[in-house]
């Protein structure tokens, strides 16, 4: 997991390491326009001290946006949400024994008012748009990102085929 | 909310005031049996620092069990279920703008393993039901409150009529 | 299936032997936590009077929480609870052409005012967490036991990764 | 609720007087038909006994056919069926705080293998198609029922109007 | 597919030859019964004719219950109902591309006032019960074979083991 | 309604008179458009050969599209596109005790592999659009009516205010 | 692919090149009833431009009826009809860490009134039935394809076995 | 709706006039925060050329982020996050004759990966937290909109009341 050597300003959490094949889809992502991150696993269940140190000192940390991921009853998002006024992106994970995610998913973008998260798709593609509209919210005062963002978007129209076949 | 003079054994908490109409089902179940609670108002996503107070102070406080209701992404049974090791019970509220609680009840059922919540029914049967299992959980101890629920189940059977008309 | 010396306070109630994969997580909680348990098949569509039997007969035989796990149109938890005043812990069990096992939570979770079920996850994570719930009932009035929750909950605290890779 | 003079060979039964609103509708159509019907209210929930007593007594009885609705978790029609071999027929009621109906319908459809309850509708439609269904099993071996039957069926393809308005 | 020598009273039909494995549970059944049936294919969709035929034949033809199976947008049950007074039995099937038979199942289920289907659970357990129900509703003429029904359930409890473990 | 005066190529039926306020969306859209339309009731379930009548002589009448409307179990579309090779389309009708109109969408979408039926919104917005859909389809050889409906189009595009209040 | 030589009058939309094992359906039915199409992918998010460029075109181009599948948050096929008034077929596919093409199909079909989207099943069936239909769309004003419709029904009616198993 | 005098950075759009009650809850959160806002109806459906030219535009005209509501097949938020780079951010929003939302949800929020929308909850709550959370995006280069914000949510937490009743 290569790392640009600025200071990271996104964090990407997740409930559990088994979310990390999911969630590394927002590294990569973020990989691949250099911009800085730090992937941490925090529980709101099982560590939730380690939780609301992580929110309430993100701020201070530097962090500017937060990336969270997590299955089934995920608290993890909002829960974080809660506790700072830096953007709050959601990802919900599908896990053994859920709900295809639904479940993930409900728990995640019902926020009562008040407390946003924004929330992207269950799965490995919301994990990578996660890490793009981290990367969005960044460009907004980062010119040199922007034009990557841009670029990115561009490369992406590019290889889109117009034959459906080889 | 007439209370009986006993310290409370229930806490009865709620992510809302607005909950207070499902909520206080709960709360004459109780009161039917002659159990004191406690009920206030404790926002997981509003209230976070009340709410890790709550939670971590619960047991010194006295209480042995939490009843736990909110709506929509209902993090408050969940989270506070993560900082006690009290038995919790989670009521999902229907709210306005939810998706008829089947959101509320997948955000508290589905918790992952480790943390229980012992989840009850969408709405006022689920709120009512939460304070007679409150209850349930206390007589293992109290052979007095036993009999009052066996003389209510008792009751209840007998108030169910054979006719379906008057 | 190694059992503490103890005379069973816990009853594992499920509604076909099948279940058992995921019913014995309930086990493995309570064996971790030294909880004497009873686990047996009763099956409320195939052995009705047996359930009869093992719910009007449960507290005298000196159990306090019965755990009940069951698929599809899953009436045992439910059924259970009808006949008893000991809390009863549903766990919907997912099943083989079923609906990914949200029929067995809807069918546990949404009983009427006046019987209530405690229910938990779908599948082995509800199981695991009923075994818990169990143990912390019990540990109201177990300083011993309520000290190895305790120790559980830190375990499993201190057991979370912080970071997402080996 | 005029009854005719022979001896009833169809039993509803329903788990609240709550539900006799959408039930009537199977009695109603059992009345259109001549069909001499019991109607009662037995609570799985409430009234285990009662309906461990009628659900065992119910051939003894002379009943050839059981209608059963609930709502919720609703367990009525599937216990029943556990303890009588008579046809059993399922009605899904919708109830306040349920949700929409989906719980009862698939507490009552979602049956294992070997206990079968035929399940109609949600609500008034399947309340009056149960009426209709056990007047077709009756008719098997009723000749004057039959043609009634028949009789209604071909009233009913007359009433629809081919204009859609008047 | 041994038949027993009788006409059968019970005809099988499905949408597809593809159904088979999964109809082949309510034949099984009645085989076990020693109820004669008939077992063929009727589609809907691609032979609407065949079924119209059927349909509007079987009761000529001698058939006392029809079990009809179906996937996805599944009409043949109710189309069948619409067109005989012989009680249908409707097994919804999960197929391949269905949303994993919730489709099925209400396509089936969901009958309007006037046509009833009883329907069974999704997939083989829902099959088998058709098989059973027919049988049961053939009983209420049949001393034998209400016999076997009755030993059928006998073995079945007995068969149901006390033990979660070989 | 006013009907234009030449010979309906465009047939609106639906299962029950009580669909028509429903229906008449799709009636408006055509007559608003200037294209002639037959609208009758057909129900699948209670007049079957009028469905069969009408679905396999509705090319030989000179109809070129059939818009079929049909709420829960609704069979009305698909059955009618099976007796006939004229294009069908399908709009789910929300009904009373149904489940919102998914039972009725589900139904009416999912059909097998041979026989289409071009499925449209639950409810008005779907009836309206089938009648724009039935008219798009005759302006392929129409170039009056394709003409009318780019100016529809126009004229709704400019309906469209930029302003979010008055 | 063999292509017939003539102009293509259907176009096959889909919005990643993996929709076409499952898009490819629709260009079999096509070939099977020598109806010439033009298949390519065409993304609503990641190709925009090229979107509105082919929306716009298309009846310039000569299409008569646009196909198009899309997964997820499904947008083309709603997106097409909103920038032509050729008729626009919607197949919903469904895609890895997607909620069983329940998710697609509702975002092609509940389209709001004014712009029509005729959608079909969930999946392979559903791409052949959308090739199926635009080609009896285009048989209105095709006799020669009409027959070979009418052939192609005959034989899939044919082609249906009476027995069960081989 | 009054207005700050600075230029708007936040643009509100919305599929309809209709979805005004429901996205104004948006700019009266920007309002309470002295954020300017442009707010305006852009239909994907009805003005797909309005959407795409205020969406190519939308970065020039100086905006930083867009909230996007729509109900539905709601495609308009993740349309015009195709056709820029700002962050999208986007409002479910329920529909008469829609599926309570779910349609609007999934539509919105199962985007595919490399087009990230942000999605809030379905309704009121969603739309107040879409401006809640465009705010805290701008608040990263905004101090006194970050103390804003700030004080919001302490007022916010202060304001929950203890006490369930007045």
């Amino acid at each position: 997991m290569a790392q640009p050597e600025t200071s990271p300003k996104v964090a990407i959490i997740m409930g559990s390491r088994s979310d990390w094949p999911v969630m590394k889809k927002a590294a990569e992502a973020l990989d691949g326009l250099g911009v800085a991150y730090d992937a941490r696993v925090v529980s709101a269940h099982r560590t939730p001290e380690r939780m609301v140190d992580f929110a309430k000192g993100a701020k201070a940390a530097g962090f500017q946006v937060i990336i969270a991921g997590a299955g089934g009853a995920a608290h993890l998002p909002g829960m974080t949400a809660s506790m700072t006024t830096l953007p709050v992106l959601g990802v919900p994970v599908p896990v053994r024994d859920g709900l295809k995610g639904i479940d993930s998913l409900l728990s995640i973008v019902q926020m009562p008012g008040g407390i946003p998260v924004g929330t992207l798709a269950v799965g490995e593609a919301g994990a990578k748009n996660a890490g793009l509209l981290a990367a969005q919210i960044l460009a907004l005062t980062d010119p040199d990102l922007s034009q990557r963002i841009e670029a990115l978007r561009a490369a992406q129209t590019d290889s889109v085929p117009d034959s459906v076949e080889d």
